[in-house]
């Protein structure tokens, strides 16, 4: 049966236990002493790298107990391993998914764990050092997620030099299009205050400014989130406190960004006979800029999750383009309102 | 001399070997035969966990050799360590930078490495458990200043949840006040057109689009030249090849989505009677601004680095906000060409 599972191998699915796994590894049975292990160790070890522990199984193959090389040494020579060894807990499904092996391997510190079929028989062991590679693999896929690169998560992720142009281009183009069509609905609010802007052009002076401090305050609090999701430490019970946590937090950032550049927006308004107006606009329009950006960029990986996307898609190209098209028409609206009284 | 460096384990620099390493480990003489040392190992590691490895020692107290349990086991009863072990090749100075330690794990395939100190003696055990969660501590501090937030090297991330609200306040102002007064000069750069614009405001209609397009295409060549310096994939003498490569992708993609935007500003530009204007300028534009974009993303990272700077300094939020000024004058400037010709 082991030999069976073995031979196909080359058949477990991309990004799984299965794919990553040894099949250098040592089982016993539960009946044996461990003066007998010991013979069937120094028999059974040569030319096999990484044997930390040793299996148990049961009459049936089952996985049953483990005891390390170091246990075993510790141990009395006409002990039974049954006896004597740890039951184990801690034991991996073929088909588990890679990143979740990981966290399992994270939380626990064991350098190798046994694999299982679907009937509980050992086929295999998994070691700590692959999860290394998978770790880096899957931060590298969420940070170029992040940066609105596609990722395709059946692929290994290249490196840079070794990819084709071909390659490159097609991983960035899609999103990058997309937001060009995203951010035309930017121009398009600006239109519609075209009258505005007519007659008071140096409005514009300061639009480029707020709506970036909605995108970079969006992008900070999404890349908080979508990691704080990635490495375990939020999960989608969390939102409330996260959304309203962000809400304080962007409104003290709000407050000082305004504080920083109403004084700019006063001397610059004044030339055009508008000093305290364009003063509270631009103060007014900050501190709602920045918290609709910190809590949008705090709550959209959240919504991701909910319709089962990854939370990393909420790029923060993303996030800051639905930013600039909020922060035209909450600036320009908040314009008119005071300059066309 | 072992014990006496021991005791200063709590004295060693913050994210170095020496304060991550663990103090269970075995050393024995390489003058003792297997016999021997199975019979020290059976007194010595009761109570020691992830004991893999038992290591050799000269007289004079300095690493030489590395025998796993496993090879023990192998090993005929009567050989002397001497003859039998592998030389250590692989050791960790104790003020070695963790991250460094991890990517030596990553190369190696072990899971325990020795630590040594200035003399050649083994002071402890670094296990590669350990090292995930630098990596993963790693990966989440060059994310954070991706995203603009500051990042205190000496400093432990937290969590998301447990930290306090003054704290994320102050990670996360400093780079936003910064990127406003950034800003101000995209305003102040429109400001310069204002005769221009107050003749064609219909030219600011395509601004957002332009400025945000160059900026994510930064984003997206920062990102991808930032993790491979992370991962150790691209180092400072590739800079040539990275560049030409961004040269080639960036005039792809800008090309393409010249395409996607040149139509709309053909029928946007008719409405004012400069519809072929608009096509061009809006088209020519995106090229060059892309490109802009790609290039800087690009370079920046190895500028950074090259000043002994973190090239993950070069958050995207600083990229966009460079590329919106720079965007600004490419695009106004192109603009106030064709249109008061």
């Amino acid at each position: 049966m082991v030999h069976q599972n073995a031979k196909k191998a080359h058949e477990f699915a991309e990004e799984t236990v299965g794919s990553l796994m040894d099949f250098d590894f040592i089982c016993v049975p539960e009946t044996y002493t461990v003066s007998e292990t010991f013979k069937y160790l120094r028999k059974n070890v040569h030319g096999k790298a990484n044997i930390h522990y040793s299996y148990v199984i049961d009459p049936l193959g089952v996985l049953v107990g483990v005891l390390s090389l170091r246990e075993l040494l510790g141990a009395d020579e006409n002990a039974i391993l049954k006896d004597i060894m740890a039951p184990t807990t801690l034991k991996l499904s073929y088909d588990l998914d890679q990143e979740k092996a990981a966290k399992i391997f994270q939380d626990s510190d064991l350098v190798t764990l046994p694999v299982i079929d679907t009937n509980g028989r050992m086929i295999g062991v998994l070691h700590v050092d692959e999860m290394m590679d998978v770790l880096q693999q899957e931060a590298t896929e969420d940070i170029h997620k992040m940066a609105s690169i596609s990722v395709d998560e059946d692929e290994e992720v290249k490196g840079l030099l070794e990819s084709s142009m071909g390659w490159l281009y097609k991983k960035r183009i899609g999103w990058l299009v997309i937001l060009v069509f995203v951010n035309l609905l930017s121009g398009a609010g600006i239109a519609s205050y075209e009258e505005l802007l007519n007659q008071h052009i140096y409005v514009v002076f300061f639009l480029p400014l707020l709506i970036a401090s909605g995108g970079n305050t969006g992008s900070q609090s999404t890349t908080l989130v979508i990691r704080a999701m990635a490495v375990g430490d939020v999960t989608m019970r969390d939102w409330g406190k996260v959304f309203a946590k962000e809400a304080l937090v962007s409104f003290a950032l709000g407050i000082t960004m305004a504080a920083a550049i109403a004084v700019i927006g006063y001397y610059r308004g004044s030339d055009y006979g508008a000093g305290t107006e364009t003063a509270i606009i631009i103060a007014l329009s900050m501190v709602i800029v920045v918290m609709f950006g910190g809590l949008l960029g705090a709550i959209i990986p959240f919504v991701f999750r909910l319709f089962k996307l990854d939370p990393a898609t909420a790029s923060t190209p993303l996030i800051t383009s639905i930013c600039d098209i909020a922060g035209v028409f909450i600036y320009l609206g908040i314009a008119s309102l005071f300059l066309q009284l």
